[in-house]
């Protein structure tokens, strides 16, 4: 097991990774924070497959049944938003969740945003951990404290940041992960790679065994980019400006896909992925990033999700351009961009011309992807 | 004009209490900030009385009539809820404010409530300030950085803490406040009375010249308000069972009172007026407070509010004492109520029995108040 810790000015805390952890480290790290009563935050199919686990735990680590309360609302981008957070807020009001006690996210990433936000403004904030079970959650979004719902307009429009006492990661539960949460799960690994030289080259030596599930390399992995995660947070708490802005990546084009598609039409890593490449292209366009760099990240991007690759239609081209407008990383009027000097260090532009984005999708529509 | 300094570790910041000062000093203060764009949020009536005053003091801060947006809702506490709130995140992403700008909030406590929610969840958190026009939003809801909206089940239940950059209090504001609102504010004073005993005097003998709407001792007393306030933020910033927990003395009771009646029935002030009266009838009740004491400070509540005293119905009862428990201050089936030692000193009661509320409201039915 590993044990990254996370330093914030919101509080500190660890990351535990490791496998088969939930049953074995989960209860003793819950009853230190000795609340009278958990209310998990989950979704349906992943309370099917694991809830039975992770009633056990509960039981050993709050004794009572009626300590243990549930909210669990359907999973998907689609229900990230201020109607389900409402349900959720009456449904702790309802089982009787005070400020002493304590919310466990338990699912994916929309899983981990909304548990986090109604932890951060449920009578003016709880405590909550994060026990993420896709990729994207275990290797992004559980750490860092960056919790909110989307508007109709565009992702994350509403938020705040939140961090959690706790976050224990168990890889075992990626075994009953869908292929292609899987798949999307790792672009964000990837794009932790365009962050770090080594960590590129190691994804691209182990993306088979990475596909394949192989869970003591998915362990690794993992690790690493909790390790990148945490030192960007450490050095950028509230993303003001400084290196956690890097970690938008491929995020302002993603983003704006999500919403011209409709949330839930593609995995957030899918969109990211076409992020990844736009973001390339424009760099290479600018005279950053060489050829054969550019050939290796969208080599990469291209293996990593395979058939969910998502592909974009003409008739999308103004809506993603008016929806990278709608993106919180806009600067009135001109677009802020993530880029990328080599594989391994990113910075960011300011002033990006909308035509040259326009340009670089209209390239995706085109041309095969693949190089 | 004064200048009190609240330091919190969210921020630290000033409040400025003077007559006149919204237009001599507000353009400066807001041009410090550097805003492009200044979001006001604010009700209708305020806006008659005072928005051209207003757009005056924008002009001069952020030239440039598309760099002011309003957001504008019905004023009163039916309305602090989460869809205002929807509203008000659309209203500020269409008005195409940032991350870089300013929210102002314009008007009493729903606004400085609703408005300040706003900015600690628009984009994960956005710079405000609080411009408090009633009396109950500058003596107590302005300071502090506690900002929320109300659910159906209670107020107050979804909030965060978000400090302000700066507050501006302009008792001049005042002249043209309702009667009734008047004396809801004074309650919260006469409050800070109650936990300063020369404070409690000074304003026992100050209440005619208050009650007249006399700038000049108004404006004393918000300043003095406000220190006690800064105060206690400094020493307990989240209410985390120090001396800001002190500050819901008679609001316990007072909550549950708005949410029998139906938010907007009673004001904030009238409610937590008998709230008061509740806290001191059980404080002596408990052998704490001394008769003569009670009799003052049934005395100052009842000249306080005049003919807008709440009068408590018997089917009311079981709804309130039910109410009690919804509120954020109870503690699993107990109740945490503040009480008073003598006049000038609170303290923290933990488990105290919902029978002996019940007897003391029971006890308001059937006897007039006053003493």
């Amino acid at each position: 097991m590993e044990r990254i810790p996370v330093r914030t000015a919101g509080g500190d805390y660890e990351v535990y990774v490791g496998r088969d952890i939930l049953s074995s480290v989960l209860p003793s790290l819950l009853r230190r924070l000795a609340p009278r009563r958990v209310a998990v935050v989950s979704h349906p199919e992943i309370i099917e497959l694991h809830g039975d686990g992770l009633r056990d735990i509960l039981r050993e680590a709050v004794p009572g049944e009626e300590n243990t309360a549930f909210f669990i609302f359907p999973a998907g981008e689609e229900e990230k938003n201020l109607g389900t957070l409402e349900m959720g807020y009456r449904a702790l009001l309802h089982a009787d969740v005070t400020r002493e006690d304590v919310l466990l996210a338990f699912g994916g990433g929309v899983v981990g945003d909304l548990a986090g936000f109604l932890a951060a403004t449920y009578m003016r904030g709880v405590r909550y951990l994060q026990v993420p079970t896709t990729l994207m959650a275990m290797v992004d979004s559980s750490i860092g404290g960056k919790v909110g719902v989307d508007l109709p307009e565009g992702k994350n429009l509403v938020g705040a940041f939140h961090q959690p006492r706790l976050v224990v990661t168990d890889p075992t539960t990626l075994r009953t992960l869908p292929e292609r949460e899987l798949r999307a799960g790792l672009v964000e690994m990837l794009k932790h790679g365009l962050l770090k030289a080594d960590y590129f080259t190691w994804y691209e030596e182990h993306l088979p065994e990475l596909l394949a599930c192989d869970e003591e390399v998915l362990t690794e992995g993992i690790a690493t980019s909790c390790r990148i995660k945490a030192a960007v947070v450490l050095a950028d708490e509230k993303e003001r400006g400084g290196p956690r802005t890097l970690l938008n990546l491929g995020h302002t084009v993603g983003h704006a896909l999500e919403n011209v598609a409709g949330y839930g039409v593609w995995r957030h890593g899918e969109a990211v992925g076409i992020g990844l490449i736009v973001a390339g292209r424009l760099s290479r366009r600018l005279g950053f990033l060489a050829a054969e760099e550019l050939q290796r990240l969208e080599k990469a991007v291209v293996a990593t999700l395979g058939p969910y690759l998502p592909r974009l239609t003409r008739d999308q081209l103004d809506p993603l351009v008016a929806a990278l407008f709608r993106d919180k990383k806009t600067l009135g009027g001109r677009l802020r961009f993530v880029l990328l000097r080599r594989l391994g260090e990113a910075f960011v532009a300011e002033g990006i011309e909308p035509a040259l984005v326009r340009a670089e999708l209209e390239g995706l529509l085109e041309a095969e992807v693949t190089p």
